[in-house]
């Protein structure tokens, strides 16, 4: 009964035999190794475009890092309200962009609108000294409350955010998850619908330590690098890295790993919404379930071992219980009859 | 007509006669000179204790220095989402305190209630390593949407924010007013009520450019003059800007002229409510008047040659069409009449 | 005898008065005013073109804000070992810049040469990303040990620079005493020899703060105003800065009162010279004069009033007494014969 | 002939079956896992003392939010001048603590003296707000140049920091190297000689990517998690470092390996220093190799396969060809022999 997150996860067996094999005397540090550069030409191959991919190792250096190529200290990110960016990293995004401000907007389901976008512009356009300059869009794909944006509401946000100067930002912490779930492909869903610059996640997807920051435009990754090596983020043994995503990006591995998460979401949810007196408040379109349980029961549930958080935002986003239960690649049907059967028991 | 902003307005006689007298031979340089101790005494009487004061040159500045103060890098400042460190200075906040966040809470007639500093705080408190600390209530008096908080009020919010472990800091860029309209003394509504640091405001006041950051325990101001100059706000004709402190604070001029402001204000607003078609949308307590007129009058108003400005916001703060007029220590009678004439000449 | 910083002086009347002129009724703020566009234009006409003019209120916000525009947060900045950005001024330039690092060169009565930047730069270029990207040169101009560069020089340390890809700044807080001496137009020693931006510096030249920025290439400037707003350095009431702009660059006033500063401080330089036991050691070329005096003369000196600074350096720069003297616009011929009168007397 | 980093070398073989090892099942994230508390434990013994202990990935992360904990933005770092945070870091301890600044000690052999410690702060001490605070003494153990400081020379570093209330941070990036080759206890090298915050590396010994920073006394670490977060330094899946670490200091297999590097590194300075033509220019006592050969020589032995690197330094630290060779764990005397063989064969 673990659905806590999908970083309690460990690492796939074929993500640690890359590992492993690589693994082989001496190479260059700092990413100038081979595999590095294979690495590279598969997330080329993958978005079908010549790309800038760059290795981080956490979801948070991902986002504030890419973000701070495409805003100025002075600048303003649009963003959803609880989107990782705004409740779950402690001023990344200020420090690597040298002070930029959120601009948080009210989201439903985890999710905003293009009107929504214009709506704050009509503060921010045209730019003015004494105001933050609104600089870029981040738009979470899936969404932290499990959710997706379809490609045309991916399309409709970055013409938005076009029409006002603003460049796209796309936090992918679950970007597998989201592309499993729609079947098109990666290219569709990013730089064809608009999007500048990915912070791709593989770390929730069964890899050890694995994110990238792709930017579509090679152009606008000009000393980037430089950006990285000053965050203390160029690892000297870049290889095991590169492995991880060498491993990921071949034979699909990684949407096959993300499908089997999404599967047992939507098995969860579809379970507990049978339940009486539960209800999933938005529809589970990737790996994670939210969730309404009656009183009382997700506190008897933790005391029986299962793992799942109690979810919190801030101010009057939410009131009252809500419960988020995530799977991962290697959730099994039986972990998650399990779950349902004691909810169940419980229940009745 | 001129009702664009407070800071239109020119300097008061007595202050301009101040930094006349004080331009006598060589003093110290930094505020080593004896006008700027006197400066620093008058406070510590105005409020009635022992304060550590610093001159700094804007109201931006003041805010930001202050809050670095008592807010780490990492931290958070819950504050009003119309407030001026929110929507008119452009990373300020960011810059000084090194990347702290501002959390808006959404005000009505630019106020936030403690009831929503504990419904925020249930988020934040206990500190989590993901989310932001937060650190700061920062509270406007008057508010930018010319209300004004008691001093019960101002009280209500202090003991929320230490219930939380916040410290308190008070924009007052036009705390004359506040206090001109309280009635009350400069100590009640602030250290009394539980503010820790005052960003205290001349400039819309009649002053040059006179800008105070006063701590009401010392001991909270320790390294604060190397925070000052870093940010090249340590002036070394620093007795130009004392002089203009010690004539506004002599003989309560602070106070008479932000009274002929806030009379000027309450005079034009009734005036405006009166007629057909106005509305005058928020009490007006201080020297701001926020007003609703009939399609297209704004306009002719201002085609005539009145000054006031398209009031906007973010979001969907507010959906149609506000106009702000600010009146000043030198408005006059004649002036209000005027205006309130030419509108109702449109209108009727 | 006061000789401890030109920054310890009064206004000049003529700017006095200037400021008094500037006090009739509302104008614009922030910088709107006709007085703004009336000194903007002024600085035009003694450049001899068309440049990008910002007013801020410290020498240090200057620099600092002057580099954060040329030099990214990952960048470097040479610059002397004893310039005012390097000892002088608290991580001001870390501040704005979001973290630049200077690179502090050698120097030899204050100045530095092309060789130095040529070696230097074998470290620096080709860009590394593990190492800081060197971006722009600091020339002071005139030093702050009293020196000058000739047009030659800085052209040499210009052209040095762009041969590195690096921007030139200058910081001209003692500009007007450095083009006094050389009796060279301004352009030819700031845009003409290869400098892009320049802190002009008018304070210690009689101002009572007045400060600029000056792009000689007004694209460089893009987006500068969102920098000096978040710095809190944009002043609403800006005409009386401006004000004191006007009074300066008309009729060559500036030019007149640093030419008397110089003139004070090469008599003073030559008394002391004269007298036994005393070593001026550095050229006097503008209006501070470094010197030596025999053990405890110091000491005594300014136990009889006068007042001027033990200079030090970090670490070995220079080892033993050093004297700083500096005269200003209104330094008598009085003053100066009453020191030597003095020195003399202690020492004979 | 592989000789140009340490961190160009694989994983230890221990070290990859204890990452093997860990990938059990789901552990909690974010270092709430029982590896991570075992390594936290093993940090304590090493040290002989409770310590605050915490995971980055690079040594320059480390280094740089080491520094920010006990350096204020408006504060000074004393450093070597070819420290690793001086010359091979853009920014980054700028970065993380907000924009402090070196201060940089012209070293010897690496090496800096509390004399020049107190030289430095006869300018810095007393604080002066128009100066940075000078604030911490940052001493590398091994150092950049190959040597070493004795554990009373630690002692006397420390004792003329702490005398001027300067903190003490460590750069132990080669930490391992310095400890094997003194043969002392990792304690009286570091708090007991007066260390209060150790970068320990571990990647450069034989790791994937493992750094720690240990705080000797835990009550100066407060808050220091929200560091590491907002920095994206804090790893879902810590267990893996963790491992890496437990790995390593059990049976004190750091000391085993970075003794097998010193010992390579020594052989191969004798064998150098003893052909002709060839010098080391400072002494061996870790596992770096700075060497001066004939003109030409590096070149011909890199075009037959060797591998190391010219070394530079800015400005006019180092005139003329200066080589740097690594050895690591894994260096055999083979390849020691045979690199020394070619060298033999090119100058006889």
């Amino acid at each position: 009964m673990q659905f806590p997150s999908d970083n309690w996860s460990g690492v796939h067996t074929k993500i640690m035999e890359a590992i492993l094999a690589a693994n082989q005397g001496s190479v260059p540090a700092y990413g100038g190794d081979d595999l590095t550069e294979r690495a590279r030409q598969l997330f080329c191959d993958t978005f079908e475009r010549d790309c800038a991919v760059f290795f981080v190792a956490t979801g948070s250096a991902a986002n504030g890092l890419a973000l701070s190529q495409i805003v100025p200290p002075f600048g303003g990110i649009l963003c959803s309200d609880v989107s990782h960016i705004n409740i779950d990293e402690p001023g990344t995004v200020e420090l690597f962009t040298g002070g930029a401000r959120l601009i948080p907007i009210a989201s439903e389901a985890g999710k905003i609108t293009p009107d929504q976008v214009h709506s704050e512009m009509r503060f921010y356009n045209p730019p003015e000294q004494r105001r933050v300059k609104a600089s870029a869009l981040s738009v979470t794909q899936g969404t932290e409350s499990g959710t997706l944006y379809s490609i045309a509401e991916v399309e409709g946000l970055c013409e938005a955010a076009r029409s006002h100067g603003l460049k796209v930002h796309m936090d992918g912490a679950r970007f597998a998850n989201a592309v499993a779930c729609l079947g098109c492909s990666p290219a569709e869903v990013t730089w064809k619908a608009g999007v500048d610059v990915l912070s791709f996640g593989a770390t929730k997807n069964g890899a050890m330590a694995a994110e990238a920051i792709v930017f579509f435009n090679p152009q606008q990754a000009e000393d980037f690098g430089s950006r990285l090596s000053r965050a203390g983020q160029v690892f000297s043994k870049n290889r095991f890295i590169a492995a991880q995503w060498v491993a990921l990006l071949t034979d699909n591995l990684w949407l096959d790993m993300a499908g089997k998460a999404n599967a047992a979401a939507t098995k969860l949810a579809a379970g507990i919404a049978s339940i009486k007196g539960c209800e999933v408040v938005w529809p589970t379109q990737i790996n994670e379930v939210f969730a309404t349980l009656p009183d009382g029961v997700a506190e008897q549930m933790r005391e029986e071992g299962a793992q799942f958080y109690d979810w919190l935002y801030p101010g009057d986003k939410w009131s009252g219980n809500l419960q988020r239960m995530v799977t991962n690649y290697s959730t099994s049907d039986k972990e998650v009859d399990f779950l349902l059967g004691k909810l169940e028991l419980l229940l009745t």
